[in-house]
């Protein structure tokens, strides 16, 4: 029973044709979904101008192609995230709006400017250059949500001054995402000079006992610093996202 | 050397008693501490208002007596989390100010109302009455660092139509605690009702393969739903906390 | 919005007062419990004669005692599990009906006979004499959810002729439940044995590299077997009941 | 001693040929499968118009061919497993009757029609596209041993009205398979839902800390919902073997 | 139907009041245990003369007594292992036969002298002196089942003199037992000094890192010598007994 | 200093060439290997008649054939493990002795006919068919060190008709090599039958929660049998070395 | 055969009672210890004042007493470690020169002043109070084995100013030992700031998935600054030990 | 503001062109960089002829190049690290002065002979063949560092003898590095036999459960050995850069 039938049914009460009691009956047991679905999905509207997401990984050409047709035919905005270059540049002849980023094989659509719908700045931080594809991702996605992003990489703990010379910058910021390896140590040590939430994503830059990620998991999961998350190893979609979410306009 | 001993040095140079040169190499070699400090610690203001946190578990009640007399002489609000009935009961009798909320073995003290320092509504919902102790911490946390909190209790996701009526509730939110044990999954329903970000945090309610909170940390970590962070095993104040900074009002 | 407030809006549109826009207009956006609540939870009815039960580790004498006594006024049938022998002496005077079973630490409350409500007959095999509490729990939770119930202990792989001389028996069987620690071998064989759905229940049984019941679950999930499911370690309850549910009489 | 071999010793019993006791002497270390096989096998019988079982993973095309030239001539109907395309394509040639399903990477081969054996439907339910290919081996596996299948397919968590939606269809089933990957909450949902059996699914789908599939299964075996058991990582077919035999008309 | 009746069954035969075919019939379905039992069981007369084993750990007073009087009056010896010491003294009473083992927690009733029962000398080392517990247990199963057994303790592989200064009892040996915790090494390095089996004890000695003997336990597992094979952390009992079957005399 | 220098000194103290309290300089500080050597390496002669052991894999057909050559020279038997079949076909043509066991990868080489060294039968049994190559490695490495071995394949505990089929077979051997994957079960369920040495294998065959041959390596370390100990997964080399030494006749 | 009878072969061969084969025979087959021990351990004498340790976990105070009656006979400085407080009590008593230290459950036993054997300084850091335990065996460990030690606790990363206001500090150290629990990260900034050697300690502190230290354990294993090795987790007198080695003069 | 502003703004207050005060405001709020910099990377000259290091795995030869370009520019002596043969061809015809290593896969570049900056002579053991690149690098990279570096390979702890044989050689080396799979032992005997530092080194060196070192770094964290500490598995560079920092002159 869809909007039309439910609209039918009052009708018919309206009427006299269907009586109260049946109608009770009817509504009671109709599919969740017609009534449930407006109601469940309200808020959809909420996130009017979020983009759409597309993971690529493991997608064909043509599989990312037809995706990617039908959702710019309704859609201003469009993530493609994992996307191989040869993938890209293939899409690129299709979709002139298209912009690629190799260092994240991230590729974006977007019709005219994207609106800053952000209340302030997203930074995000990077420990070692091999951390770099998860940041960039990070960055990307919080950019086509609409946020201003500023990036400051190559800031391992083991070189402290390098990221004690960026506290000014990070006084300017909402929210922050930083990325690491190995010990996965910086977000604890950002944590300890900022007032804001921190995002923390592991990758699974290491070797060894660094288990694919698993150490700096655990040791952003322990974080002595307060105002910490975490999010899943290599995910930088996901940490630009949520600092999105964080960094809204009310 | 302190600010005073700095002021002096420039003083000295200003009357030609030191060198620039010789001006320069002390101040190369100053301790860190007097002039870094200042730096590094300068946003510490911006937390003015936070309250002061006290860790109680392992303490005895002489100790953390002796801490809250220490700390209660500066600060006009004070955390004690993880603290034993019996000695906030004997804490009681010294701080008539203390008030002591045994779900969650939180203990505060505050000197007046707490202003509202948050943008808007913070919820806390956990799943089963076990995760409530976490839940109330983190409740507890976010209320003293100034934010107004609703708690929906025992909402798994084995009986989805008790989420499910809370929905117009949720709307109000600016951020979600979702606090979870067992297989962990109630983040990823909230995640996908709400374009808020949720706060995860797993619980070690469970037995046999829940591994002390491992199942449900794991599944929050692999979230199909977007905004989700997990903070640690049974980390309530963390999650309260987040919460607060997330909030903030700029 | 109950099912009240629905009754007079239909009559409300059905008199006119209120147009077929409007009324859908509240429909759309009334809180999905009061309709939606009766939707998802219509099916409860048809668990009419199940057992309520209650988890009754980590509960107080008297918070049982108020659970029970309140869910004996609406309830046939009642399953505590989990609970310690001194609880169960004293709620014994409160409760005449209760009956405990001290190997499995379970009570059970019922109003005259339980009513055969399965299909055929669930077997419960164990493989050591310290899997007996285990075996116990499922035994006495399938038979107050209206199974009948066999048991066949001391089973262990490591002397076959014990299992092989129950082949007769097993031909009556519906549905298997086969608890296990150490190497959690024994459901494979039975899975091996039998045509019927084998519920392995891996148990906490065991020393050093059982790793609290791990070595049983993997062995288990990896069965060469088929027809073999895994519950949690320990779960005995949860294998009952699930049994309780693949013997139902459509 | 085969059959043939009992016979004789029994007319030479009977002729007096052979004392008693010394028949009790061989009968007593008569190799144990010559009888004990009847034996242990006997329940074998019950099984007719199950279809033989070929899992082709690891084996050459020849190898394949072999094993289904040998069985064919004995077996009404063979379900092949985890074969290649290009293997599938190249058996249609010699075996007219294959039916090759690519989703899944399966093949039946089956006489006529397969009858219908179950007592009522198996719902087989996917949260992610990406589970799609462990739900189909199941759904295929339960369809050649003679069910009816559903399948209900990308009803993730995180999108609850979509599997709110199919709440009448839930209620036809006798049996369910819930399959998934990430966080594995969807069985808990699903086994909210309803009160039948859910056989959970974990899927390998997930990268970082899904561990391969280990978030998802621990998950699953920590579920708060009652009815839930578990198959091993990815296993399709025993899930759509056992949920066959859950459904068996007895 | 047990042998009487088989024996029965074979008269009827032998007298023509049951034919051949209805005999055959009868044996084809008989109990499996009836005969199978003497047949899977056989092999058990080889054992007469190895003592019967009782795990105290978690029976009480009453239960190990109960079982010792039941097994003692049917068996020459008794070995049980991990009782308390207050339990012993208690048994002591009642088993004036008894001999207690402190160290290993474990007495042994046995009815005059052990008979020497195996090809050659057992010998046990173990590393720390905490691992000397179970290196007694392993050395007192062993002896009560009529082995030689030599104990040489304290020979960490941080001080090889120690464990060098044995090389000439080494040679006497048929089997070793090798008991160790922390880094689990003296197993591979006995390994390399013999040509005889190592059966490797890991322990769960240690701290930290060392996680309950897994550490031990996989260093066994990789050992690089030859001819070591492991048995379950703490394991004394195992290892003595498998010691004893390789040094039986055949 | 080796045994002709030694030789030299003792006759120049002899001589009165060299003072005793020189020589004993002289002793006390000479390198270890010299005289050391012949001592820890005494019982080295005892294994004249075993096999050299060339582990192929990761290594180039030259570097095997190089090593081949060399010890060839001096050696009547030398086992090759984990050869490709190509190099195999190479070196066959420089080796005419050689031959190659494709299931296991073997190649061994031998002069003359290989002596029977054993005190009896080792017999290796697998459960499933892709257990067959770790099991022919146990069974060639066995029988290239002297020894006489039965294989019995395909014997998994889900069909354990198939296993006790072979009982009469069983009560002739010394010793057990029992290799399994998936579950692990099997070594416990001959460990019941047999009252003689089970080496446990554990390999790496299955999927998902196998975790590479972990859950069947767990399983077989907590076996509820005894006499049964477990060497690394997929180690059919170390199980066969192993069954060698427990064989060897004294 | 000591260094006695050793002197007493050769004088027999000098004085031509003992024939050199034979010598040479009985030299050969000589107790290794004999020879070898001294061989073995002839570097023991360069250990000359360091002192012996005496582990106290799981010791009776009788146990200890006389082990350091023993000891303290023959040893200049003696180091327990793990000593309880009721213990160092009694044995101070028996004891006048002990000295314990209850911050680390150590106690010392030391003949006159602990002469300075280091080339420099050893700096001991903590990150938070709980990690002081640790901190202090390690810093009581390296003073008594002769090492000047410094402590600066407290300086965990979240709050970077109070670890930079030690650089001058950090200067002087010939060899760091940091301690921490949680996320482990300061071995990696302390990495950064100095170019010596630093002895990572993980704890146990900590929560949830901390894993009892397993979380810093990683972190410090991968460690992204160079000159970082680690210890087993709480081993603060493994830290002190390497740190006295590190330190020694030639 | 670099250290010439800083100057500046001294003349300036010198001068009378800046007043004190606001000269302390600037230096208060100026980057922390400017100053703390140089304060926090003061030691850095202590590291002068310390070589350059470039981690190649990843890397394009193009970037490889072009960093080795660059930094070939200001430093004395470069090492890469993990650089595969056909770059270290192309490279070599661009360097003259390029030395590649294949056995470790690292390349250094010296102009001049390099000074020896040791202390003492540093020995690096392992204990397989497959043991040694990770050992190599090791060796590799002490002696860019300008150290003595001896190795000593193939010494498992299975063959103890040839450990044995090389003391005298151990009593020379101020640090040992020693380099095991498999079971992890070596660091362990090594430790006990050397009153030096031990830096433990773990290979991913086996299969089954070595699970890819992790064996072998557990064993090595606890070592029963005092004086050992361990890097992450593989990590060659780590451990020879630590034992170049231990063996430095003061």
């Amino acid at each position: 029973m869809d909007a039309k039938l439910l609209e039918q049914l009052l009708h018919d009460v309206e009427r006299g044709r269907v009586s109260v009691s049946e109608a009770l009956e009817r509504l009671r047991t109709l599919p969740f979904e017609n009534l449930g679905f407006a109601c469940v999905d309200h808020h959809r509207h909420l996130r009017q101008g979020f983009p759409e997401v597309v993971f690529a990984e493991g997608k064909s050409l043509d599989q990312v192609k037809g995706i990617l047709t039908s959702l710019w035919a309704a859609s201003a905005r469009i993530l493609v995230t994992r996307l191989a270059p040869d993938h890209a540049e293939a899409l690129g002849q299709d979709f002139p709006e298209a912009c690629y980023y190799p260092a994240s094989r991230s590729l974006t659509l977007s019709r005219g400017e994207i609106p800053d719908q952000g209340r302030g700045l997203i930074i995000v931080i990077s420990a070692g250059t091999s951390d770099i594809p998860v940041a960039e991702e990070a960055a990307v996605t919080a950019r086509i949500m609409g946020n201003r992003v500023e990036t400051v990489y190559d800031c391992g703990v083991a070189g402290l001054h390098r990221l004690l010379a960026h506290q000014q910058l990070f006084r300017k910021a909402t929210v922050f995402i930083v990325v690491a390896g190995m010990e996965g140590a910086l977000p604890s040590v950002v944590g300890g000079m900022v007032d804001r939430p921190v995002i923390a994503v592991p990758t699974s830059v290491g070797y060894g006992a660094s288990f694919g990620g698993l150490a700096a998991l655990l040791a952003m999961l322990n974080s002595c610093a307060n105002g910490v998350a975490v999010v899943n190893i290599d995910n930088g979609f996901g940490a630009g996202h949520l600092a999105a979410l964080i960094n809204r306009k009310d």
